[in-house]
């Protein structure tokens, strides 16, 4: 018998053409089609009807809204049809992550999210066994790693390469172990995998949803057009042509697809009598029986057969659906949006460290009710794979956005009530967002104010921070008291389309004629300070630390202007960045390149960088027509049109340079940096000329890379990527470009036997080794036509701030190393570029009782040792996650097993006393283990986290507040 | 309080984009999303959820396609829900007919189906209580006439002139007393007639249906855009409005529309939260009260109202939604599907009296199994107002075309069956019915063969039989063996595009050098034969009858050709038809007159018939850009373009002209016939230089008519049109052509003091007065816009075997009367019209015992009664029903009330035996008396029916088979 799976599912998308609430409601629906409320009413009943039928759903976002809103006789309804596996959950995140853009932290939090919203309603019968990434665009390996650590069963999924696919059709191997990790010990990351026959659509001719035109089963012989027999045949043929690609005498179809079984009825009429004829099919000889499944129930028959699967120890990026369309565009569409998710997810992590060192009063406290809940939320939808992709249409952009910044005001209330417990001080706390542009109000007015940086790495770091100010000279102080080295410089920027961030140091009386090629003028000074050494985070938590605001910046109220360009920034450099930068590095009129001398290895390499675009491709190539949208990259032609050769060049302790009207970058190196800093800003890039434009920056270095480079899989572990060239298949190259571009989540390095050349990110981005010794990053991209995937708009970003086309601002951080040392900088640069310092601001003189600085850690934590995860769960517990963050092999120094003792038995006395420890899987699915806290003087030993490469170990402390 | 009643409800189309079965199942969404199973399903479902919602279902011909479908359970729910008045059946026909186009005996004929299934299902509570004609375009009185005598409380539709609307808003007259006949005593046709508020759609913003956009009820402040404020504002805003237009304190809003509720949840979720959230803000002050309602309960309150509403006596013709957008074209559109539908419904009546005639074994006989079910299904349907009105898309005007024929071949076997049984002759039936292009095989090659020939009125008829034969001398005798005149003519046909039917002559041994014009030759000969005295069809029915063929023709086989047009027609005009036609009557070069004499009336009249097109409005122009289209007429200038002002002519018996080679017409007279006949032949319309084209012809008499010109409605009731002017409201006329068209469904007439002109039509059409003295009628249209109002499509309609554009033929029926006694010629001419003899053929000789006459009628009925309906209702019954078929005065000789005697009591001792007679209402919904039947020799004056002017009796008969 040949048994075919029915699997009836919807796929939701948590935003996309609509924004999540729209999708909800059903609102909006002359955009698309779209109801999730009446999704699941539908279903509900339908299922109801039959006890046969059955039904998957996927994306917690939706089912959390809709289960608030039922009475308690449908709740016990839906949690009857839970038990009895009639209605089963599948994946079950908050959403379904997107897999190239998304950092895993954010991934985690969100899935952890979703699954304990089952969890805590339905108990085990609501636990999803099977992932189920059935849209993504490609997809990661650190996501296959992390669902296996989480405890999932297997994995399936609809996309990938069409050549990987034909390939995998014809070998029989669409079904797969996939080894997820380099680093962790088999089998913790290997997963089963397997390809979705038809991606996650019905066989074609099958589709019977409200959206669909298929005919529907017709077996009235009384009317016309009878078509029992036609359907049956068509299905059986189907079934036996599916059975040939896959390996057991069991297949699946996946019958639904986006936002389908809005009018259930419709696909359950005509299933049931699908099922009812082609089984009776069976009494003349037909052996193919068809049944209502679900995925975990295929799952199970798949291994029953007790076969030996093909192992994959790639991923599956990049992900072309044909020979000139990669969807490589969606890496680094939207700029923006990426990076305000991501530090984002940077404030949320330190919003949920401040909620437990709080306690109560965070949440509700003298400046009011504050919470993490808002901005856990709009991260977890954010990690949709139309969210942080930037493959949704503007308005849904805009609607994320706006999500995270509601997010990020509750938050400001929470921090602000645990800042001023902490500190004693009841001062309003101000916040400046806006610090990339430099705006903030109240440093450009204020004659005194104070700082505070909260660091919520659990090692120190050093930090710049630049502020926009009024004055010309500020006296600096730190909590001891003593002084801080500052500086203040001018800043201009050349082009108007900047100038309104800036615009605000106008009153300025600066001698500004100094600058003749000025077009329009804007100043603000920037206020030094170096943060080394900054606060510590806690690790013994969740118990209570003292804190004190770290330093305190008392500005002088007498300003003296520097107008003059400093050379001293150049000697600082020999001592600690390790690169060096020549003045000359910006003067030659070929291209713009320096050679860089690392003093700590004596490292030397010709590094140029340029800024470049692609023109895409607009539809008129007769070849094909593909054009370049928000999903799709495809460049018009394979050599990319330089920006410009020369730069317009100022040094100051930066060096700034002006390509175009449109592009400009700054160079900085701080004291003690490991990593060359270059601020690229761009746009609003120009389409007068009706092209789209794709902007990179190409970092051309005299490393002998031979065709290879490296990227990282959402901001954890590192892939070898190599040009032309697919590691499970014989590839055909047809886009010299686009199909040579992978995510850069957070880091991409070039290397050869001496130099390693590193760039972390501040985002997700796209890029590429097109030649040896060469790293372009795609930056921005701005587009005129829809690539035909479905989102049917132009990535063509502007809003009312951006008339003429969005400015985007970012950086790349540049380290040169040997390789063996490499991951010792590139591994925490990139955390920190993650968690970045929280600043806030008081203003005036602080009271005098004002605790100015605090600490949570007790010590440093092992540098291989990361904070991944410290967060209040409930009143009774606070979720705390530990991970190593080496790779194995990649550090001689810090690729080693570490061990952490938590125990500080100091700290039980405090507020929170911790009863209970367990550890739990990745998500907090599976208790791992169970283990009561000793009573003080217990055996220490008990709270000795021992931590492998990769490994992230996850504890639930239970505790009771005092 | 003002009240809102709430109409949840849906409008399936019973066919118009898609066919009636893919409309039901859902098939074919890709042209339009429609599947009323879907839609049942879903209602039920919902409706069961909540006590208070209600819905209204109005088409038979789905509710009973899907009740068939149903499980016991499921049924018995349903008629819970009935019985409850949860679920309501209106209108309840099995189709919403069209009001212009359809014959009256037709829609009677689908009401009666409808209703009927709904009686047998759900008893009372099942009996529609209002009628419901929400979309058709435009209203005939004499729609409202039959549904005030089916018993229905009132009336609702949707449509009627913009003008007309305006004015009742502002008087407040959108509520009505229709007093619907200028014959039948009051109330017999009073009507209580409401206009829906916003057609049949819900206000806007309000709608809630998968298939709109508007906004849902976003009532968790948790998410983003809550509304429910500005929901109830908005509602509040439009239910104050809408009262201000009507008279009560209750106002009713549809709400649905098109093959709406397909998934109910949606409407009904939302609308549950209106009637809660609006009703809410009672306690606040509001006085507006909303609740879910159905037209019969907002009726009641209405009549509770107790007011006094103003009278109405003419009709809602034509309708038009705005200055240039007339419905008028509709009339027209589709001419050979037109004339398909009423042939195909006086086939189907002569059908139910064979079957009666017949008994069981009509059913089930030597020709296998024949029913009248099929013909009558597919008759029902074809009223339908996108079907007989030529509204539809091309692949369903196919589909009811199909319908018809395939009812058809399904009577033929039972008509094979009956004349077998009572002519006892088991020889093969022989249908043709192409007679119309001059088709029939048999006739064509057989060189002896009989005809026989039914007549299905109840009065003597004249009858023309022209066949197609292949010889040219023809031995004719009747059933008593005398012998019959006829002649043999040739048929010329003049261009290619009529060949095809032709070419079967081809063979014959012609001297057609005598034509030299002739491009291509088709001939066929003709056999022409009086029918008078004609059959009888019986009256006393269920009782049988003996039945012979009427009149068998033996042809020669010794053909002798009459190649010479003869002159003998055209005494027979003075002797039988009372019309001169003088052989200079196509001489002139200027106009295509004559001048008419009549002898019988010593009328004289100068009368010029012409072909002339409108070419179409194609959006040119630049004031409005409104299309003629499949509803809409709109010429582009108000001149009609003449075909041509001369014709080629030949004279045979019969005066042939071409006009064009696209139009051409024969002129026939017929011994004892007492109209001109004017056979038309128009196709394909050439659309080469790119612009629609509306062929009229049109009648120019020396009558002096005064603007004033008569059309019939639904073949019954004449309605006197003034040019330029409505009975109700001062006319702003905008379209001077198509403004002034109204449908003609058998009859028009211009008259004088002295003359009346009266035309008959073969099906309906449209047509106007547009000068004194003319009457012109619309022949044929092709399109080539779409006119925007849903359909889609062009009416430009081509076909496989008229690929360069269909042909169509027809007949116009003309006579020259003294008003007071015109009515004596055009009612029993529109009947015999309708109701054609049947003419089949045995071939070869037939046996000696073969019976070759029969009659059903003991009499001939009086002149003025006319034999409605005779059918088998079911095993056990009959229905009857007498039609007195004047109007009130029109007839000084008819227009009185007559008696009939049914009873026959000899009749009573064959095959059925009458019980009981039931007295109903026209649509056989409420029964009006119930007798049962005396015994032989009993009381004769219960047998006596009395018949008012235009009064119709319906009589269920129940009888016991012996």
């Amino acid at each position: 018998m040949l048994n075919v799976h029915l699997v009836p599912h919807t796929h939701d998308d948590v935003g996309w053409l609509k924004t999540v609430d729209q999708y909800f409601y059903g609102d909006r629906n002359d955009i698309q089609h779209a109801g999730v409320q009446y999704i699941l009413d539908s279903v509900v009943d339908q299922l109801l009807k039959n006890p046969d039928r059955r039904f998957i759903y996927v994306e917690t976002a939706f089912f959390y809204r809709w289960w608030k809103q039922q009475t308690d006789d449908m709740q016990n309804t839906v949690k009857q049809l839970v038990n009895e596996g009639r209605l089963e959950f599948v994946n079950g995140g908050w959403c379904m992550s997107d897999e190239a853009t998304t950092h895993y932290s954010a991934v985690i939090d969100q899935m952890t999210m979703g699954l304990r919203f089952l969890n805590d309603t339905f108990g085990h019968c609501g636990r999803p066994r099977v992932a189920w990434h059935i849209d993504p665009f490609g997809h990661a390996r650190e996501h296959a790693s992390m669902f296996a650590q989480m405890g999932y069963d297997g994995f399936f999924f609809g996309r990938l390469d069409y050549q990987d696919r034909n390939r995998r059709m014809v070998a029989r191997e669409q079904e797969m172990l996939w080894r997820a990790s380099e680093s962790l010990t088999p089998p913790m990351a290997d997963l089963f995998t397997g390809i979705l026959p038809n991606g996650y659509n019905p066989p074609e001719g099958f589709c019977w949803d409200q959206s669909c035109d298929d005919p529907p089963i017709r077996d009235d012989p009384d009317l016309e057009d009878y078509n029992v027999d036609d359907v049956v045949t068509r299905f059986l043929s189907i079934a036996h042509a599916q059975a040939l690609v896959y390996k057991t005498n069991h297949i699946i179809m996946t019958m639904g697809s986006d936002f389908q079984y809005e009018n259930a009825n419709l696909w359950y009429k005509n299933l049931d009598k699908l099922i009812r004829y082609v089984n009776q099919k069976q009494s003349n000889g037909s052996e193919v029986n068809v049944l209502y499944s679900t995925p975990s129930c295929y799952l199970q028959e798949l291994h029953r057969a007790n076969l030996t699967w093909p192992l994959k120890g790639d991923d599956f990026f990049p992900y072309a659906d044909s020979a000139h369309d990669f969807w490589t565009g969606y890496f680094t569409s939207r700029p923006a949006l990426k990076r305000y998710e991501r530090i984002s997810n940077g404030y949320l992590q330190t919003c949920n460290q401040l909620e437990v060192l709080g306690g109560p009063i965070s949440r509700k406290g003298p400046f009011g009710a504050g919470d993490s809940e808002t901005l856990k939320k709009a991260m977890a939808v954010a990690q949709h794979h139309d969210a942080v992709s930037g493959t949704e249409k503007q308005h849904v952009a805009n609607d994320y956005a706006r999500r995270l910044a509601n997010g990020w005001a509750h938050c400001q209330v929470l921090v602000s009530n645990t800042l001023s417990s902490l500190s004693g001080s009841s001062a309003p706390r101000v916040y400046c967002e806006h610090l990339n542009v430099s705006v903030c109000p109240l440093t450009e007015t204020s004659k005194k104010f104070s700082v505070n940086v909260y660091n919520p790495l659990a090692h120190p770091v050093s930090w710049p921070v630049r502020l926009p100010v009024n004055g010309t000279a500020y006296s600096i102080s730190d909590a001891n008291g003593k002084a801080v080295d500052s500086q203040v410089t001018l800043h201009f920027s050349l082009y108007p389309s900047l100038s309104l961030y800036l615009s605000i140091s106008l009153a300025l009386p600066l001698h500004f004629s100094l600058y003749p090629f000025l077009s329009l003028l804007s100043i603000s000074l920037y206020l030094s300070i170096s943060l080394y050494p900054s606060l510590f985070l806690p690790l013994h938590l969740p118990f209570n630390f003292s804190i004190q605001p770290s330093i305190s910046l008392y500005p002088s109220i007498s300003p003296s202007l520097s107008t003059t360009p400093s050379c001293s920034l150049y000697p600082s450099i020999f001592i600690s960045l390790s690169v060096f930068l020549s003045p000359y590095f910006f003067s030659s009129s070929l291209s713009l390149c320096a050679s860089i001398v690392t003093l700590r290895d004596f490292l030397s390499s010709l590094l140029c960088v340029c800024f470049s675009r692609y023109n895409a491709s607009d539809g008129n190539n007769s070849e094909s027509i593909q054009m370049s949208g928000a999903y799709i990259f495809r460049p018009n032609t394979s050599t990319p049109f330089i920006i410009s050769k020369t730069a317009k060049t100022e040094t100051l302790q930066e060096v700034r340079q002006w390509f175009s009207p449109w592009v400009s970058q700054v160079v900085r190196l701080y004291t003690d940096s490991r990593a060359l800093e270059l601020e690229w800003t761009v746009g609003p890039v120009p389409i007068g000329d009706d092209l789209g434009k794709e902007v990179i920056s190409r970092l051309d270095s005299s490393i002998n890379s031979s065709g290879v480079f490296y990227t990282d899989s959402n901001g954890r572990e590192v892939l070898q990527r190599r040009k032309d060239y697919r590691p499970t298949w014989n590839l055909r190259q047809s886009e010299p470009i686009a199909g040579n571009y992978y995510p850069i989540n957070s880091r991409a390095y070039i290397k050869d036997d001496k130099d390693q050349l590193t760039v972390v990110t501040d985002r997700s981005q796209g890029g590429g080794s097109i030649q040896d010794g060469s790293l372009e990053i795609m930056l921005h991209r701005r587009l005129l036509y829809d690539d035909v995937r479905g989102v049917g708009e132009p990535l063509n970003e502007t809003s009312d701030i951006y008339p003429e086309g969005l400015v985007v601002r970012g950086r790349l951080l540049l380290s040169l190393s040997p390789p063996a040392t490499a991951a010792d900088t590139h591994r925490p640069l990139a955390q920190e570029v993650v968690l970045q310092p929280l600043i806030t601001f008081t203003d005036g003189e602080l009271h005098p009782s004002t605790r100015l600085e605090f600490s949570g850690l007790q010590a440093v934590l092992p540098p291989a040792v990361h904070l991944l995860t410290v967060s209040q769960w409930d009143q009774d517990s606070v979720l705390l996650r530990l991970e190593h963050q080496y790779q194995a092999s990649e550090s001689k120094e810090h690729s080693q097993p570490v061990t952490v003792n938590l125990q500080v038995s100091d700290m039980l006395e405090q507020q929170q006393q911790a009863q209970e420890s367990k550890e739990h899987c990745l998500s907090l699915r599976l208790v791992v283990n169970t283990m009561p806290l000793p009573k003080r003087g217990g055996d220490p030993s008990v709270w000795e986290v021992n931590l492998k490469p990769m490994e992230i170990r996850t504890f639930l402390l239970r505790v009771r507040q005092r």
